[in-house]
């Protein structure tokens, strides 16, 4: 049987990046992959050989776990690098916070200490409100400081400002997580290699998005330093997010990662992201809230053009109070799409 | 980048049907879906479509929500399905008791009260030992009564016997759960339509297989009897079991069960098994332990046997006091592949 | 073997009021339910009889769950409130947040939405920031806000702040639990019988406080509106909860709520605060921080001096950053007690 | 105000243990540890000089942790001795898998791996059919094998059958805890000092029991091996399980186990059991079903018989397939109680 086509193939909006579909280079290595058996639960030829991969991105000392989603890479990371008793400092816009529907608490008992960070990114002055109470049986012990490379706001910290809230994380006997659902879209804005403001700047696990940059699905846990975890294979199994056919996660994640797609298809977003903000920056209206530092646009319209403007292009209000949207660029974002969707909000500001 | 090949499309043995990679009619399917922009999060038009689907195989009030495996969707579907203090009665054969690392105990805080079962089907006799206690605070109080069809031993429940299950189930105020990881082969094997032996014999919710029928990666909580579950959306999403681009999970499942791929997949799978059945039942040493109606032969032979036997096809000794073997087949095991390690089987029986 | 005694009966301080021991008409109690054998887990006379004390206070639907300590009456309650996928709004100095070491979260997968508030007490306003996105899948469920009354910070609602908390919080499908670790004080200080303030405000569950008040051990839930939860029995037990020997968790409930021992007890642990807070607000380098509107004085001495005034007298030191302390009064402490310890403070703050 | 007596103190019956009250000597020693204030949360001087009555009984290795009840110790310790993905070996019949509401699995994610058991007692063999799968991730990894002593059913190991599964335990790298809610009457059974089958015998956690030996409430948490767990303090907070006025439990513990008074309650509890036993074993229709080793006797009689003299006195029926039910001694109960019980067993019998 033949399935039909049931959606527009040229149909771009502005609403995520997981809106987007997989990469052709990424499809086309699903087939390679394909064919005869291979031993399930990542025994495979492509699970052994992403490890290669990923080494050549973290140092070699790292160690790539692929799972389904962003919710479990952070989750079992998260639960590796702790005890039953301890917690997770992190800020309040954390995807861990909001948009994972409790999974840290609910399957892994984990208490988040969130910080108020407007800007979405931590610093050691906001982490230290947090960090005490060790020793302390009544206290949920601090254990992990959470950040996002880039953030949820679409920022994105420098090298320096991840070393500083390792050192101060260590200092305390704390570990460092970095939620990398766009951690390839940070190295895009740095123009660095991943390691640069990972591994080198002191970071334990990360999790390291694929799907939003191309992949059909795919995430992995990436343990950077060995000490700061433990079970992990058990707690990826526990966490359900241990694929069978392993070999199809991890060659897409070969595909993406064993050559330049990865950087191609952030620094792309990203540019189209920048393309939007500067199309429409100086317009009468318009106020861009955030940096733009990744492949997102967060901006403040008049409500009523904001309005007009979600009947044409889907995208998310950000904050039902102030009225702030986001705007996302993909992979397959083109210049077409943002030079007719800037034209678009141009013309709702005018008839505002 | 194109990726290269790593592994030997030809090769294929008898270890488990996950070994397989993905049908090409499935894979194809990935390429219509592919392109432009689609909600994420299960608001796509495959999602969408796929309700039809699968209610055109089991009922009108029939659900399916799409999941990442089979862990996730029998820890999803377990929990929507109970109260915080309830407990679930299944074989101690049972996937859930046995292979998923404590996931329901762990994810769901389930208590799981299991039964002896040598053939791998529970009987309304076995689980009446169970059935007693509600209103006892100290007793987890049991809810549910999940069976597989398949079993994890390879035999099939006819309707009938699942009837006197679900009979007995409700008449205790219980529901019945099926883990259908291997549904397609149970009806194949029984010559019936999906509905007749789940929805038709008074099952609430099953976890329906695609993975290891050929989809690349799939598996869907179905809800036959929505007055058995609550908040299954939010369950599926604190699981992290919710996958952003769906559509990509759910036209594997159009591919699979909009025609009869998935019957053909399955009925595939069964007669290669019958056919390694049937060519190495007289041999003299071989016990085959179970009824085959699946895609499972269950197999003693002597250990030597057995030993040489593995270094040259891998499949699984599946109880290491009795030296019990499963041996697999899957949709793209092909006649030639049977003959010859029936033949192997032959040989090494001969040498011992 | 007699026991001998290893402590002064004599000595008092002002670190909490669970430094105190029990009261006499409640250590009495406990040899009145003694002897002979009653039925084990709360089916013994003086449970049963419990109700009917409760229920005077609290009003006909009242029932009343004997338990260990507050952590587990709050975990307890809030489960009993809420499915698995939803979460509680509470204010960030609540108990459930800061002092039972992640028990919410560990035990009953509970997330909590925090908010500022520097007097301990939540606000409508305050709980609109949090109420929002029900239906979206990716949000813990907000279902229930929890208040403490008095609150850590020893301050106390009105009845009309708690109504208009209600209000808002009914008016959005979530209830509302109060932990009343310290109920008994906020009476004494509003003059108005318990339920004034919760059952007629609208309080849906609350957890009522046994053991600061007096007693050797013991709090309650008490559940205000029966359709607010579900499962209490259950999840008493689940929660090891559940005592054996429950009569004598009961009778001294007894002792403390069938005459007026619980009102005496509270107003004379207020009047002591008051009387602390009266003989020091008026000296050089005092500062007193919150109202005093239970047994608790928070205070901002210069740092020398309290570091020498707890060298003499063991209190708490509540925020390091900024210096409060914490004085807390108990039942037995006596005015001499106080007059003591003010004329120590004076001392102290006159030697900086 | 003087709580009324509600329930008749010469009354006694043969249901449980924990239907008993408080034993003198323990209800005065609450008395001695009254008045003045103490550091809650165990910084008491009772707490702190228990740790030496403890280490006198247990060995130097031993720390004490008091707790609130069964279910608590035993769900703290084990989660004190297992990582998140571990699972603990026990009996069918263990109090962990039948009488706790699923609280391990739920409260610590634990997963019990049960064993049929018909007098109550594992042994190495029965260990080894669930000591297989460490490494395999599909497998909660066995880590801790749990007995009871006495067991749930009365009956008594030796030191050398608990020496032998903790050899066989400790050499697959598991350890080895006992649930001792009863373990006074094994002591008192087997005439041996309580270090002879526990420490002695390598037994690594033990949950010690208070209140079935005639405390008001109490039971402790005792680790004899220092290297077998991790967290304890943190987990007895996080499993609610944490007094604030931990002055009284330890003073009864105290007054319980500084000198004789766990022996003589235990030894005149499991006489009691032996002089019922010994009275009835003789008549006809009287089958003892277990060996008669502590305060228990477990029976069937004729069910009219049975049901007749539950009118009469309370026992509960344990197994109502079999009709078998348990009378239990406490140490109140007299030889009158004794003797006019059997008489009412001969006459029943008759009446048949």
């Amino acid at each position: 049987m033949t399935v039909p086509r049931r959606h527009d193939p040229q149909s771009r909006g502005f609403a995520s990046d997981n809106y987007a579909g997989v990469h052709p280079e990424i499809l086309a290595a699903l087939a390679v992959a394909n064919g005869g058996h291979q031993v399930s639960y990542g025994e495979d030829a492509y699970t052994e050989h992403l490890q290669e991969v990923f080494r050549g991105h973290f140092g070699e000392q790292a160690t790539a776990y692929p799972v389904f989603n962003g919710t479990g890479a952070n989750v079992v990371g998260l639960q590796a690098m702790t005890e039953r008793w301890e917690s997770v400092i992190c800020a309040e816009t954390a995807h861990i916070n909001v948009d994972e529907c409790g999974a840290p608490e609910k399957v892994a008992g984990l208490k988040l200490l969130t910080l108020p960070a407007p800007d979405g990114k931590l610093t050691p002055e906001l982490i230290a409100r947090h960090a005490w109470g060790w020793g302390d049986e009544h206290r949920a012990q601090p254990r992990v400081v959470s950040i996002a490379q880039t953030t949820e706001l679409g920022t994105c910290y420098t090298p320096e400002q991840i070393a500083a809230i390792c050192e101060l994380a260590h200092g305390h006997g704390m570990k460092v997580h970095v939620d990398g659902a766009r951690l390839a879209n940070a190295a895009a804005t740095l123009g660095l290699p991943l390691r640069a403001f990972t591994t080198e700047a002191g970071v334990d696990v990360l999790s390291f998005g694929g799907t939003k940059n191309g992949m059909l699905l795919g995430e992995a846990v990436v343990v950077l330093n060995p000490d700061a975890v433990r079970g992990m294979l058990f707690l990826r199994k526990a966490a359900m997010q241990l694929a069978s056919k392993m070999r199809f996660v991890s060659v897409q994640f070969e595909a993406l990662l064993g050559g330049d797609l990865w950087l191609r298809n952030a620094a792309h977003a990203n540019a189209m992201a920048r393309r939007l903000a500067d199309a429409v920056r100086g317009l009468a209206g318009v106020q861009i809230t955030q940096q733009v530092e990744s492949n997102a646009v967060f901006v403040i319209l008049p409500r009523d053009a904001t309005a007009r403007l979600q009947k044409r292009f889907r995208f998310y209000t950000w904050n039902e109070q102030t009225g702030e949207a986001r705007w996302m660029a993909a992979f397959d974002t083109t210049e077409a799409d943002i030079d007719a969707f800037a034209a678009a909000v141009a013309q709702e500001l005018r008839e505002g």
